[in-house]
């Protein structure tokens, strides 16, 4: 990277690229693509673009040095931020100044820009039954005529006061009992994990006990650090994932495995240490902010002790860990080779319980850590946490769950059947493979909408507030289209008529339309979006009939993965569709439908449902009946590898063309004309 | 230790002392109290005294270096001890000089002097159940249709074809499977321990596994490498405890923890790398032996390669461990504290399976290592050890099973009840607190035969094969008295009537012996064992009043104890007695009844059962029921608190006594003239 640029990226969206050094963090979300509230117009005045600030990449070596990847701490910023926030991290966006690598995380209420109908990440209800429990006893000491073992002793009251049976101590714990009886003078209390196995022995009577959920994603780790007596969360922290390093996507890190001696042992150890380091800042910020400096005789006041947990890392007894299965088996040093290949079998289904000291992970020493199961070699724990925190297998309704990246992984069915499948939409959906398509940076069309009746076209950029048709061209500065572009662009085309049902322009209807051309050097078709004096490269930026059958062969591999699960299913359409992740939250749920991303499905009932993975992940941490069904999951959740379906050709070449009936998609009624329809024919 | 002195200690016997530098292994065999077979009168021309010589306390640091702590090997030895045998360090005793601390273990063959019956170390019956078990089995590959993953590719098949059901996978066992499942064609051969979790995989069929018992002795540690699939004792290894050096006993070692900080740490750890040097012995033992430097030009033919097993520390995948309660809390890091202090609570009875890496024990890295369970306080892992060897549990008589050192512990009863204790016998029947006792070294008395006519003394010591009755006097050069000469002398003491019943000298009887006098200075009755010209320090060897007083609290201790496990059991005899260890090798077992060391049994139920913890340990090992008996034993053996007993005081009083009636020891009849019985009342 050059010395002038940094790498920021904005969480829970995911968005990341590579800004200029200077500009402050709401420019950089400008350029990124990612919308933060601002009312002010960065004057520091409104205090709605409140962000979390981190070191990058190089967080995990420094978690308690200053921030100093951004600008020092303005003093308008007093106002809106408290101290304690303050000591976590919580900047406004507007005032502080990209300096170096940073993750931004973005508060809920900091968000701005229209979502799907969207959920709040912590709604979901789990019931209370923790792994880890704690148990109080009192003993009678040990005499001579009832000269039991410590151990024993203490088992024996587990069992008549709670029925505990058969009941074992890791060694790490046995070594903690003849202190703790004989400090907590015959009381103790007792971590008791999945009713087995001792993890720890406190003297007295303790009612707190904490864990950790962890999903590992290829680009970002979050980890969310739980009370597990209350469910209370009491932080969320994230980082890069530190693989980033040796790859970007799955399929390079295998790659870097397979061409590096140690590359799997360097990985593995990297996100460790990575966790580890995620795990040491939730633990500090249970503890007060080291007193500052003091700048000017006199003083600052000492900060108020607030009531602060004080955790140490033996305070965390158990840990709940997803990710993809490449993430999954990079982690545990599983040989991912076999991913990569051809028919892709993973090392392991199964959920596991590893001692958190067998992989290095540095919390209460005889702790577990619970790894999620994987469905398969492309749908992997991850996916499993979606299906644990949406509990399809629960519903009486069909579900559609779609969690959408390079690769789309999708779940179909209700509580009689469960399909998934994974399809390869490729990258186009991110602006690659493109004519002019591009990374969400400053200058891209992020939104597009088309006159139905002038087929004139309206755009926002991002780096810009304000709409094509409230500026002037030269302000525009457009420079291409990225994703969330591309995402709104085939509908509006669709719906204006533009383009037929099969995706081929309709050069009949636009014969004379100023903005649809045959390009004289390719012979190619195209529609110009903007023109040359709002480009800042003084170019047309236009769409290609080419860009669109890349953009069909993205939506035709997702739309066919989903009717060929319904075809296996017996079903003519789904009642729900849910869509996971960062990419949920750019989904326009109406032209995601009029351009057929996915089966027809009642607006409403279309939901993004944010981090699912991380909150089934944090519903295994807290509740053992989510491990059970997690399991159940990943051995009866059915995969369907859809290249081997006889109709796959035949249903991937018809899902490439957009929804042109209301028979099929009652749901577009009103949304596209009979008009267009007919004329799409 | 002076330099011109080392420590020699002799195996099986656990006999040890400091000797001069420069004199044979025979040699100092006589000047420790071991009896080495000999014919030639150490000529090196009858091969009879083969020992295997290991370094002494630097073993662990120096495993493969050359016995450098004894002579060079001499041509003569050549003729008796084979390439093979030489390899393993067997020498000639006679041949090999002590140049510094050394272990010598003296094969049955090789052992000389009467014992007690004796029961071969190796012929107890053990059926074959392993922990770990190898289970061959062969997959399909996985293919589109059947992208299964391979662990439960492989458990499916374990399920179809032996029943095996809901099994795990250690991490690093996890880790081999796709590279084993490739590498063999889709053919593995998994260990599998307890039926429950797999912690290995091989590609290809394999049918041999392997475990070591090990039996921490508070002294010394032996190992035992097994075939687990064919039984056989492939290698006996071992080697003084490392902890010695933090002194003698066990109370010395808990006093080590409580006054040195990391006291605990240190112990533990140098144990656990004792334990992992006797691993890397077995395992060099079965590879051929390193090529040696030609010293001639020519040369010697490089040696056959024999059906080496070349094993490796992965080829370890099961170990059973059992210690006195604590040398397991030491070598657990369980706090050894409060077993110093009453009521003497251990930590834990129960068994233990622990991960041999959690120990820092450098075997397979999936293995276990299991730990006996403990009894009580001072009845430890190596006294369950014991019973799962003898299985007095399984017997309709009742068998008292006794095992002493500093401290004795006494199990009786049979298939009904067992009860144990533990009994403060002292260290008097080891040569303390006696006028003229000493340590098992050259000049003591080792056997003792006193005339019953006359009153005269016959005896041996240590270092001269003769007996005195056969040797001039100044021949003899008697020092004092030593542990086994002790045990005979109480008996021989009555037998001959030079004491009653009380243990006071019979003054009447003696009162013209040349032997009996009253001592002017102490004024109290003495007896002269040895005469002034006997003995090299110009002195008359005699016994006191007051050492028979000492002797008699010794055997009372473990008397009484017997007696109050009997009167609990409601018994008047007992049917057998075993006696464990190196004591029972030198107890002469009519001398032992008519002393009363224990109560009444026929003399050929009196038995020597050797090292029984170490046969337990392997029985553990070897079959997964004895696990289960050695909890049970753990759990069911009662432990008796001696010193509760309302009798105690005059039980202990009366155990005192010797047997003195026919009435209640019926096996003396003719043992002990009427003349002495009625003379003693």
């Amino acid at each position: 990277m050059a010395k002038d640029k940094a790498m920021v990226i904005f969480q829970p969206s995911g968005r990341r690229g590579e800004v200029p050094k200077g500009i402050t963090v709401i420019e950089a979300s400008r350029l990124l693509g990612v919308d933060i509230e601002t009312l002010c117009g960065q004057q520091k005045s409104c205090g709605k673009c409140i962000v979390r600030i981190e070191d990058g990449r190089f967080a995990k070596y420094n978690i308690h040095s200053s921030l100093s990847h951004v600008s020092p701490w303005r003093k308008q910023e007093q106002e809106f931020i408290s101290p304690e926030l303050r000591g976590k991290g919580f900047r406004l966006a507007c005032a502080a100044v990209v300096e170096g690598d940073i993750l931004v995380f973005v508060p809920e209420e900091s968000r701005a820009g229209k979502q799907v109908v969207s959920k709040a990440a912590r709604d979901i209800h789990i019931d209370h039954n923790p792994a880890v429990k704690l148990y109080h006893v009192e003993v009678t000491p040990p005499t001579f005529e009832d000269p039991t073992a410590d151990f024993e002793r203490v088992c024996l009251q587990l069992k008549k006061a709670y029925g505990l049976k058969n009941l074992t101590a890791d060694l790490f714990t046995l070594r903690q009992l003849p202190g703790a009886l004989r400090d907590g003078k015959w009381q103790v209390t007792v971590s008791v994990w999945n009713d087995r196995e001792i993890l720890r022995f406190r003297p007295g009577k303790i009612t707190q006990a904490y864990g950790l959920a962890i999903d590992v994603g290829t680009t970002t780790v979050a980890g969310y650090l739980c009370n597990l007596a209350t469910m209370e969360v009491v932080d969320t922290v994230s980082m890069m994932n530190p693989q980033c390093q040796y790859g970007e996507d799955v399929m390079a890190r295998i790659t870097y495995h397979m061409t590096t001696p140690d590359g799997l042992e360097r990985m593995s150890a990297d996100i460790i240490e990575g966790i580890n380091a995620l795990i040491d800042e939730a633990i500090a910020n249970t503890h007060p902010p080291r007193p500052k400096k003091r700048k000017k005789k006199g003083g600052v006041k000492p900060e108020v002790d607030r009531d602060y947990l004080r955790l140490s890392r033996e305070d965390i007894e158990d840990i709940a860990l997803c990710g993809n299965t490449a993430m999954h088996h990079i982690l545990l040093q599983l040989n991912p080779e076999f991913l990569g290949v051809a028919p892709f079998p993973p090392v392991v289904h199964h959920s596991l319980n590893i001692k958190a000291r067998d992989l290095g992970i540095r919390i209460n020493p005889s702790a577990y850590v619970y790894v999620l199961p994987i469905e398969a070699g492309f749908v992997g724990a991850d996916n499993v946490g979606v299906l644990v925190a949406e509990t399809p297998f629960k519903s009486s309704e069909n579900q559609l769950i779609i969690d959408i990246g390079t690769n789309g992984e999708l779940v179909l069915g209700n509580r009689d059947q469960l399909l998934c499948c994974s399809c390869a939409t490729g990258p186009a959906l991110e602006g690659a493979q493109i004519a002019f398509g591009m990374r969400a940076a400053p200058g891209a069309i992020e939104r597009i909408a088309i006159d139905p009746a002038t087929r004139e076209v309206d755009y926002k950029v991002i780096g810009r507030d304000s709409w094509r048709s409230y500026s002037q061209p030269e302000e525009m500065q457009v420079k291409g289209i990225c994703g969330s572009g591309i995402l709104d662009l085939l509908a509006e085309l669709y719906r204006t008529g533009i383009v037929a049902k099969s995706g081929a322009f309709n050069k009949e209807a636009l014969k004379d339309h100023p903005r649809f051309r045959i390009n004289p050097d390719t012979e190619q078709a195209e529609f110009v979006l903007a023109w040359a004096p709002e480009s800042s490269i003084s170019k047309d930026i236009v769409v290609t009939q080419k860009d669109i059958r890349q953009i069909q062969l993205a939506k035709g591999a997702l739309y066919a993965g989903c009717k060929i699960l319904m075809k296996r299913l017996g079903l003519k359409n789904v009642d729900t569709v849910k869509i996971a992740g960062a990419f949920g939250t750019h989904v326009d749920a109406i032209k995601a439908l009029i351009m057929g991303l996915f089966p027809d499905c009642a607006i409403e009932k279309i939901q993004s449902i944010g981090n699912a993975a991380g909150d089934g992940c944090r519903a295994t941490l807290l509740n053992t009946a989510k491990r059970a069904e997690a399991d159940w999951c990943s051995q009866h959740v059915e995969y369907i590898e859809l290249t081997l379906a006889d109709s796959f050709q035949m249903d991937f070449v018809e899902a490439m063309e957009v929804p042109h009936t209301h028979d099929d998609f009652p749901h577009l009624e009103g949304l596209v004309s009979e008009e267009i329809l007919k004329q799409s024919e």
